[in-house]
C-alpha cells in the first residue's frame, strides 16, 4: 500500500530549523508519510503569495495528499485554523485565506476549524503553530483520520482577493503575480481569454507599458536578448526573455500592469 | 514496521551537492531511512550556531531518530567523531562541542569515538569525512547496529560554553543567541526565570539598551511597528516586531545583551 | 525489498514551487519513490555547472538509483529528451550534454529519446518539461521500466567539452571548475597526474598567478589565513583557505587559471 503524502509549504526559510523541526512533529505522529517540500520561501507573511503557488503546484500530486500550508502572519492570535478537503486533496492551513486560489477552483466539500486539542500536541506555542497544531493535524490526516474528525465545520472560513485579469472591449488587463528565479515574469492572463480576444489574429502586448515583441511556444522561439511572451506551464501569459532575464531587463516585478490587445484597439496608457 | 529516520543538520549549504552526496552514502547503506533535513544553512564552521539550531528541534522528533550533524572545521584533522545515545535518541557529529547544548540538557548514556573502520567507506577524503564516515554511521545506526559497536567509549569529549542567562540581585542578563528569517530575535533567557523575576508584578525589557515596549502573548499582541517581547517556541524570551523585522529595527544581531528587571530597579547601562 | 530511489539536480531554485511540483509529478506515478534532492541551485541554464555537479554526486548513491537531471535551456524547443543507462544507474535529463561528464567516465550501455508518449503527462508544457516529460518519465524507470521501453536508441546525444587538466613538459594546466560555499576552489587538476609529476618531490602552485604555499592533507595543515593546496573530496586539487574564505582572499571565480609545476621549472606567466 502506498505511503501517505504530505507536501510542505510555508515561509519559514530554510536557514531556521523550524521546517525541520515541523517534519519531526508529523514523523512522529505518521512515521510513514512521505514528506515533500514545494517550498519553505514564500515571502515572509505573504498569504497571496502563497496562495498562488499552492494553486500552482497542488494538483501534480496525487489523490490523496495533505497539504501542510503555513504562512501565517497571525500565529497565535485568535485566527482559526482549518483542516479542508477538495477534490482529491485535504489541506491543513491557518484561516487566513492561504487556501483561497485552490478553493476558487475546486469548491471545498467539508472545512472544519481543529477545535478537537487531541489532534494537537499537549502544549501549544503562541509562536509555533506549525509544529504544535497544523504539523499534527496534518500528520493525522496522512494517518488515516477524517477531516471531520478534527473539529467543527465552519463555513465563514477567510477568503482573499485573487486578482483576475479582465477585459474591457478589446482589451484584456492582468498583472504580473510573481517573478520566478529565472527571470521570468508570470501573470494571470488564461491562454483561453487570449485565445478567445486574438480569434486567430494579432494582438499587441504591453508588459509595465512596454511593448512585448512576439507570442511565442517556447523561450527558444524568441530572437535572444528580445523580450517575449508565451503560454507558460499553468496556461497563464508570461514575459520571456530567451537566454536572460525578463524582469530585470524590463526592471519589472509582481504587480506590474500587462495589457493585450488587438492591433486595430489603441492600447489606452 | 516504521521506517528508522536520519535527521541532518549541517553547514554545507544547498549550492553544492554536498548534503545530496552525504544523503546518497547513508542510502547505500540503509535504503529504508526516511531523510529528514532540519537545515544544511547553519553559518559555516559556527559550532555553537549548529548546536543551538540541534538543540530548538530535537526533541520534536521521534524517539529512535539519528541525528547526522555536520558542522565540522576541523575535518581531516585528528578530531575524532563520535556516535552517542542521549534519552531517545542517537547523534553522530565530530567531536568539537556541536553536541554540547542537547547533552546539557540530556546527560548521554554513551559516547563513542567512531573507530571502527567497517562502519565507514573504505576510503575516507580528508575534505569530506561528512560523506565517508558521519552518513555511513548514521545509516548504519538506523540500519540497527549499536552505538557501542561503532567504536571504543570516550569520556572526555568536547564540550563547548553554551552561553546561560544569568541574573544578579533583581536583573537578569541574557543575550541574543539567533535572529530568525522573520527578523525576531530569539535570547537565552527562559520564560521561568523571568517568571520568577516578576512574580506577577511588571518588569522592564532592554535589548541592546533599548527599551522594549510591551510582553505580549502573541506577535499579534503588539502594537504594528512597536517591537514587544514574548515567549517564543522555546519558552525562551523573543524580540518581535508585529509584522516587521525586530533586528532590522533595532538594528541588533546575535550577541546582542538582552536586560530584565523590575521597575524598581534601576537598569545600569 | 528496498524503495527505488529518485535523485534530483536542477537549476529550479527552491522559491518557486517548480522542484517540488516535479516531486508531485514522479510520486504520482511511482508513490514508493524516495526522492532525494542534490541540489537545485545550479546556476540558471548552466549545462556544465550540472554535468560537473552530477559527476561529482552521482556514485556515492546507491545501485540502481534513477537520476533526475533538469538543467533545460532549450526548454520546450526541438531539443530531445533522453533516458540512459550507464553502470549501475539511470538517468533522465533534457539532450544538451548534462550528462558528459558521467558518460566521460562511464560509457552509456543504452541511450534513447523519450518518444514513447505514454510515459510522459498527456498535455507537456513548453516550459516545464521537468514536470510533464523527465520527471514521468525517471518515476516509471523508477517503477520498472526499461530505459528501452522509453523511446528510440540515439547515438548521436549531445556531448560537451569538460574542460581537463593538460601537461606540457614539466607543467600542468587546469583550471578552477567552481567555488564551493567555503570559498574552496575546485580546480579540475587530479591528484594522480600531480603525483605523477612531484615523483615525490616538491612542486609550486599558482592559481590565477598567485604561488599558494604548501601542499597539505587537511585544510586544518595550513596556518590560518594561508592560502593552501590540498586534494579534495573527488581526488582534484583544490585551493583553500583554513579557517577563511579561498575565492574571496584570493580574487579568483570559477574558470580562473591553476598551474602546477616543479620547482626547476620556471612557471611562464
Amino acid at each position: 500500500m502506498a505511503r501517505p503524502i504530505v507536501a510542505l509549504l510555508t515561509d519559514f526559510g530554510t536557514i531556521d530549523h523550524y521546517a525541520g523541526t515541523m517534519k519531526g512533529a508529523a514523523l512522529t505522529i505518521c512515521p510513514d508519510a512521505t514528506l515533500v517540500d514545494i517550498s519553505h520561501d514564500v515571502p515572509p507573511h505573504d498569504i497571496l503569495a502563497g496562495a498562488l503557488e499552492l494553486h500552482a503546484s497542488f494538483r501534480y500530486f496525487p489523490p490523496g495528499t495533505v497539504f501542510l500550508v503555513v504562512v501565517d502572519p497571525g500565529v497565535g492570535s485568535t485566527r482559526r485554523g482549518l483542516a479542508a478537503e477538495a477534490g482529491d486533496y485535504r489541506f491543513v492551513a491557518p484561516d487566513n485565506g492561504v487556501l483561497s486560489a485552490v478553493f476558487e477552483e475546486i469548491a471545498p466539500r467539508r472545512v472544519v476549524s481543529l477545535t478537537e486539542r487531541r489532534y494537537a500536541r499537549p502544549t501549544i506555542s503562541r509562536t509555533f503553530e506549525g509544529r504544535d497544531r497544523f504539523a499534527p493535524a496534518a500528520a493525522w490526516l496522512a494517518k488515516g483520520a477524517e477531516v471531520a474528525a478534527l473539529g467543527s465545520a465552519v463555513k465563514d472560513y477567510v477568503r482573499i482577493g485573487i486578482p483576475h485579469a479582465t477585459q474591457t472591449g478589446d482589451r484584456l488587463v492582468g498583472q504580473v503575480l510573481r517573478v520566478d528565479r529565472f527571470g521570468n515574469l508570470v501573470t494571470n492572463i488564461p491562454r483561453a481569454m487570449v485565445d478567445r480576444l486574438a480569434s486567430g489574429g494579432a494582438i499587441d502586448i504591453l508588459a509595465g507599458g512596454q511593448p512585448i515583441g512576439t507570442l511565442v511556444e517556447t523561450y527558444a522561439g524568441a530572437a535572444p536578448g528580445t523580450p517575449c511572451a508565451l503560454f507558460g506551464s499553468s496556461e497563464r501569459l508570461e514575459i520571456a526573455l530567451n537566454g536572460g532575464d525578463a524582469a530585470a531587463h524590463l526592471g519589472l516585478t509582481a504587480g506590474a500592469v500587462v495589457e493585450v490587445a488587438r492591433p486595430a484597439t489603441a492600447v489606452v496608457r
